[in-house]
């Protein structure tokens, strides 16, 4: 039994894989002064980067948590979501307001086939 | 490696089915006038027809979280959640409160075995 | 397709594994007089032994989701994560804030190999 972590840091690695499955952690923008629209969009990119590393991507994501920081946000969210989603591959998702760290306007989790 | 998609829509699917493993979207209420536990009752209704669809059931639940609008109506929550869950076969389980969008009081997401 | 269940109670099992999965519910502390870095080692104590109780351990955790109370007692429960975690071995994560039941600090949801 293999266990695979890209990118090990102190709490946390980027992704853990494990029999065929990629366990990514939450994932948040690089530009916080970016509104929801252009985070959302730039952690999907980063996602598509770390999938794309484990031999996976978008469309075999299967599930994914959005946890953004206000709902009143959520469409603009979601206008970046659908920009990015393959609409023959939606994944299974729920979005939910938190609160996030300080400028993090949106974190998503996923975990994908690879 | 097949990834099978229930009810694919503009943001997600209703549950991506991969190597017998059914992730379900979090599931929420039609009828947003209900209270807590009418709430629940909905959604966990909800999550049986979706199981049974792909040939689970309630009783090969792995894991749950349920996200409630507000801590203080769990009991309510609760009380509709042990009248549908089977003693023999409880699944792992959090709950937690956070903001859902407008009038919605609770949605559940489950993975299982199917 | 067999799915065991660990200390199964009214609401959820404390685990479930499945096909070499261990999922565990959300997890809180005991002593909830204690502050978010005494409630977080207590949370992570009480998982190291659930995860030994099914053949795993903390260096097989594929993912964890970190539910805190209040974002800015973060650092505390990182205090206590960095002390527990083995560094060649870290888990995907998420850590986002939410309303927990009172006095609930930190509650901690993690899936794992077994």
């Amino acid at each position: 039994m293999s266990i695979e972590r890209i990118q090990p840091g102190n709490w946390n690695s980027r992704a853990v894989i494990h029999e065929g499955i990629a366990y990514l952690s939450g994932i948040v923008a690089d530009d916080k002064s970016a509104g929801m629209k252009g985070q959302t969009a730039d952690v999907l990119t980063k996602i598509d980067a770390i999938l794309g590393g484990v031999g996976s991507d978008k469309n075999r994501i299967l599930s994914a948590v959005v946890y953004v920081s206000d709902q009143a946000l959520k469409d603009q969210m979601n206008e970046a979501w659908m920009e990015w989603m393959d609409p023959a591959h939606p994944p299974a998702r729920a979005c939910v307001g938190v609160e996030l760290t300080k400028d993090v306007l949106v974190e998503i989790m996923v975990t994908a086939a690879c």
